[in-house]
């Protein structure tokens, strides 16, 4: 039997809708594991004070739920919510990152030299950076592996956090570039319901999972429009494509089936049957009301992820004189900002680059 | 200006919903290149006698509307509905096909010497044969190539024939090897509102676009069970996975790059959101109907082309042992013969060959 000290910790870094899923699903995992891991999850989690005074971690302590991002799941006893970020991470083994990703910067700033050095990350964060100096993207697994010295490793896929708290059968792409990683991730995660699939990709998987975002606001835009059938298609396949030339422009793959992947294609297609971002690019289509009203509206204290990407990548390609290389990209940006009406993306298909003769 | 005898003419072998919708696509398309293309197109139309006792000939001439199979959309003058089948063809330069695939043998075999030797055919036939002796593949075109003598083309892609009419935008991919030919199919087709790529991958293109019925059926099983976000996405990917591993049996492509166009997972995803297959598929997963009640109800005179396909995948497997490396298309045709259940469809991903480890 492995010693309680040489059983390995996991601690998750962020506490909302996927955060708590994915607590829930390792910890269930890791059961039958008892000499491998340490029971006791940790989970760090923002203090916030509910509508009726009571703090978000002490509910999560005490009934067992998040009722603010996953109501009405269990979360096992075994995870722990601390309002602490280093205690919460101080001795963990593997560190899991699902926090919004625009706070990713300032909370690797407050755990710089506070992990163990032989921890490693596994980021399941979408979205990215542009660094505003150099105009070069910046990923977020390159900000945890340089502020916190430790390998990371990337997980994306089609998994709507919901469905994978109820056990609805999914997959999910793993990138990582060291096998003994490879293995713990597949011990804590994969199983009947929820399988995965490695590939030392861990910066395209990690840029696709970005970039659907704001492909699957365009399918939303199509949908308010009412636009059919055959545009929803060729809207999802240009814009996929425009996914993978942008892939292509920052990292070379491993593999060009890597975009067949979790990761690339089912993400997309999920994300375009009804995610967050689908929904708020169909209301803005349908209603003409801006993204600030629909996220007050809509969204229970969270913000849409498209909006913010989208305009990472029109800064990016813009500093880059390739925005006609990638109209939807580049129209997706100006009408979240209000500056063209949705109906221009679909009229500026047809001189999509993918159509001009070679 | 080009004299009468040297402008091409076009004849439209079929007349079912994507016949009609093509025939008047081009028409549309030809009008103004008066000097190249003879504006009367020639359109074969199996004589059927309607219910009010009038010839579908007849009505589609004097009407300009094929009120069986298009019903509410003007057919131009110029496109001529003829039941003779080599009288439609005998001097046409370009032929299209464009029947239900089961009749493609017969239909060849009645125009065997009966073509101009310099034309060229263009098939936008889902499905294929596998030949009873060999068990090998065989595909439409090489069919129509074998029998006429004349070089053979196709064209698929996510194109719902009744938006294709109302102009609603869309894509398509050719196959095709000959410069000359994929020349004059982008001028009597490609046009602002019916994109087209053009591929040296005649073969691919039509497998995919026949082996797209069966993932599509298989789309309608999960969403006739409620299976979920998650489990559509995998289903659609892992059905997109067995397309391409049946595709890379069969033929060599030219470049993975075809798999990401409209043939492949955009089609799959257009029809995988309310094409016929899939509806057809969704009701039986809900209803446990047979497929034959099914298409007996909903299918005013015609029959899904999945299940077919389903079948002849089948067996083109089972002669090579190689069922179990595509449980999908497998368990689709199992549920097609109400053998299994459509739930064990989605029972056995969590063991689908993409998740051994390699």
């Amino acid at each position: 039997m492995t010693s309680a000290t040489q059983r390995k910790k996991i601690a998750i870094v962020g506490s909302g809708n996927w955060g708590s899923t994915i607590a829930i699903h390792i910890a269930d995992k890791i059961a039958d594991l008892k000499d491998e891991y340490e029971q006791k999850i940790l989970m760090w989690c923002k203090e916030e004070t509910l509508d009726d005074g009571s703090k978000l971690t002490e509910v999560i302590n005490e009934q067992h739920e998040n009722i603010k991002y996953l109501p009405h799941e269990r979360i096992p006893d075994n995870v722990i919510a601390l309002p602490d970020l280093c205690e919460s991470v101080k001795d963990a083994d593997i560190l899991i990152f699902v926090i919004p990703h625009q706070f990713v910067k300032k909370t690797c700033e407050e755990l710089k030299n506070k992990v163990k050095p032989s921890a490693f990350a596994l980021t399941l964060i979408k979205g990215f950076y542009i660094d505003e100096e150099t105009n070069d993207i910046l990923l977020v697994s390159q900000v945890i592996k340089k502020t916190l010295n430790i390998p990371c490793l990337s997980m994306m896929g089609a998994n709507i956090a919901r469905e994978v708290a109820e056990k609805v059968f999914c997959e999910a792409t793993v990138g990582s570039r060291d096998d003994k990683h490879s293995e713990t991730v597949r011990q804590i995660i994969d199983g009947p319901s929820f399988r995965i699939r490695i590939y030392p990709d861990v910066e395209i998987i990690e840029i696709l999972g970005g970039l659907k975002n704001v492909i699957a606001m365009c399918a939303g835009f199509a949908d308010g429009l009412k636009a059919g059938f055959n545009t929803r298609a060729a809207v999802l396949r240009l814009g996929f494509r425009e996914m993978v030339n942008f892939c292509r422009l920052v990292e070379k793959e491993s593999t060009a089936e890597i975009y067949l992947e979790s990761c690339g294609i089912a993400d997309l297609i999920a994300s375009s049957l009804g995610g967050r971002n689908y929904n708020g690019a169909k209301k803005l289509a349908e209603t003409n009301k801006s993204l600030k009203e629909i996220e007050k509206e809509d969204l229970n204290g969270q913000s849409l992820q498209g909006p913010g990407t989208a305009k990472e990548v029109y800064r990016f390609l813009q500093g880059r004189n390739l925005l006609d290389q990638f109209p939807m990209f580049r129209d997706a940006y100006l009408i979240c900002e209000q500056k063209i009406r949705p109906h221009c993306l679909l009229d500026n298909l047809t001189n999509h680059p993918e159509f001009q003769r070679k």
